[in-house]
């Protein structure tokens, strides 16, 4: 196998169990590496470090898969690691959840894979080329572990090209319906397999959902859900949370159309509003039309997809914390989320308390969540926690 | 009533909503102040900000406790605030737990004034000469919201001296048992009422205790519970857990006696080994010997009770849950938690990860949570968040 020997204190971080090894760190080759192909770390003096898989042109020219000396990267290697992630979902993934991410790439030290399960298919993302050779055992090692029905790739993220790899749609075992019905908290979401966004879903709120409905949205509450998606908080908070009426915000007519169909297959499409727009805009608008909310919503999409543009993403969450909160009535409850990285958690934090000083609306704050936990926030690999939201109650009285 | 000028830009602060006045922002009186009589606060241009009350000696001289120019400072003001903070509590106790703090402070917009509630007895702390004035008026509002069996003040924490203040302990209102038994999440506490440390009990973990028996305690499992108090964390994971076996460790013979009461209470003594000592040495003794956890929790005393011992704080930290991690079986589970102010939510995940990397302990952080909502966190008062637990699991494999 190749070996690679990095440079005098790099190792610092394998050790430390973050799986890359950027190109930077590498002192030397034991020959000339090929594209993707397995590799054994070794520290400038030629010790054992860690395995893993290498793209010798990318920035992270090594993900590492194990730390283990004795462990090859074989089927039955993939096969530990699969019965790993799934044992651990078992534990945290409730029984009226039949949809859940299986695999969450490095933060189940399988990196540059992403498996998500939707009600016994599951679909695979690979984003390296390093995974794209192991595709075969780890295909072997779902079905073996899982064994699904079908199991369809969906590797269609950009990034892909940056691995030299191309964007490819297929499926790659059994039968695989367009759509699927999953159960998320007991409520049925209607999940796009074939086409859609990303893997079909966002399944990493599922839990901030549950929370939202059960712990903040009161019977009978008007709820504003600003960037609804496939409209999960507003249809939680009108099924669990019995709201009364739901005004549900996207800029996508094809969210919406999916949003509405999600709704009805749950009974609750008469409660809603769907509004096609900018939020921006159209929470603009509404709040100068002075509409106002017992309990808020704000999901958007990752305004800082890198460190650069932070301070804009700032002032863009920012501007929408404002109009939630000037439209949220006194004593009512608002969560604001963020899944960009780059938000830290004290950066949310000081973004929503910003916006508190202008409004001048003082806020318990009652939760702060991160993303649902089969989707793993490893404590030495920080890149692993991107949302964030926060539950804030406003006091009762106007100043 | 007096009127105090502040200096220009500090009523920042004051718009938002952060409680505080410091001596140093001040600007001009109307009058010589009495200390501890209610004032108005005004800019340095006369605007009206709020209205509070004075220790014109403190360094924090004036802190507010209404933003609103017509609200007036009398019972029917403590009657609302009481009342809104009873409301708010009924949301979010669980009706299985009859303990709850019922006024926390400046988190509740009382500065000075601490009350819990103990299955029908209120438990007072007055910290300020502005609240003391006023302690008439709050027991009346106590006694017509509440309606409690007997109101007990506990008025003897140190920093009451700073404010010319004697130490008091007594009976305020209605009969007073010397102990009382609460239910936190259904399970039996005896709170010390008359004697005891602080106001009887520590509720601020109710919500903490709950999450760890019943995420992280698995049936059978070997629990070790530092700086076990009254057996609380312990005592959770026996009943609700299913312990098999729980070692429980505190310096304090009084409170290792209270613990082996309140397991007793519960019938699980028999599963308990109640341990005397100095944590840090008895941690040690233990890992030395190889003892192994399914689960442990480490929640010590403020180590940082001031900003320049943070440093050292922190190494003291480091240690025990170095000494944990090394006791933790692969696949198992430790909360770590700090209920110091300065220990920010980073820098307890800094210490965490700090000794996961001297341990080679890959974790998943699985919550990371606060104080009690009825110990409220307002966003605009820094201060009032303390406590932070990390919720971890390792990996279930050894290097």
């Amino acid at each position: 196998m190749l070996q690679v020997s990095i440079k005098r204190g790099r190792e610092k971080r394998i050790k430390g169990f973050h799986p890359w090894v950027y190109k930077n760190d590498i002192l030397s080759f034991s020959r000339r590496p090929k594209p993707g192909e397995l590799c054994v770390v070794r520290d400038y003096k030629g010790a054992f470090l860690a395995k893993g898989y290498i793209n010798p042109d990318s920035y992270i020219a090594i993900r590492i898969l194990t730390y283990r000396k004795d462990e090859k990267l074989d089927l039955k290697f993939f096969i530990k690691r699969i019965s790993e992630a799934l044992e651990y979902r078992k534990g945290i993934v409730p029984s009226d959840s039949t949809g859940f991410r299986l695999i969450h790439s490095e933060a189940d030290y399988l990196p540059g894979l992403i498996v998500d399960y939707y009600n016994g298919y599951l679909v695979v993302q690979i984003t390296t080329l390093g995974m794209e050779v192991l595709k075969d055992k780890v295909v072997q090692a779902l079905i073996e572990v899982v064994k699904p029905k079908g199991i369809y790739e969906k590797s269609t993220v950009q990034v892909r090209e940056l691995e030299g790899l191309p964007l490819v749609e297929q499926s790659l075992y059994g039968e695989i319906p367009e759509k699927v019905v999953i159960t998320e908290n007991g409520i049925k979401f209607n999940v796009q397999i074939i086409g859609g966004q990303k893997t079909g879903y966002f399944l990493d709120q599922r839990e901030n959902k549950l929370l939202f409905a059960k712990e903040f949205v009161k019977e009978g509450d008007r709820v504003l859900d600003a960037f609804c998606h496939l409209g999960g908080f507003g249809i939680h908070a009108a099924v669990i949370g019995k709201a009364k009426e739901v005004v549900a915000v996207d800029s996508s007519q094809l969210a919406l159309d999916l949003a509405k169909e999600n709704a009805k297959l749950n009974g609750v499409a008469d409660k809603f509003q769907f509004v096609k727009g900018d939020a921006f805009k159209v929470l603009k608008r509404m709040q100068q039309e002075g509409e106002k909310f017992d309990s808020i919503v704000i999901d958007p999409p990752a305004f800082a997809k890198s460190k650069t543009v932070v301070e804009q993403a700032k002032r863009g969450y920012k501007e929408l914390f404002l109009r939630g909160l000037k439209m949220l009535k006194p004593g009512g409850n608002i969560v604001v989320c963020s899944c960009s990285h780059h938000i830290t958690p004290p950066i949310l934090e000081e973004i929503l308390l910003s916006a508190a000083y202008d409004t001048r609306i003082p806020l318990k704050v009652l939760y702060t969540t991160y993303q649902a936990k089969d989707h793993p926030f490893v404590l030495q690999i920080p890149e692993s926690r991107y949302l964030k939201c926060i539950f804030a109650k406003s006091f009762p009285w106007e100043v």
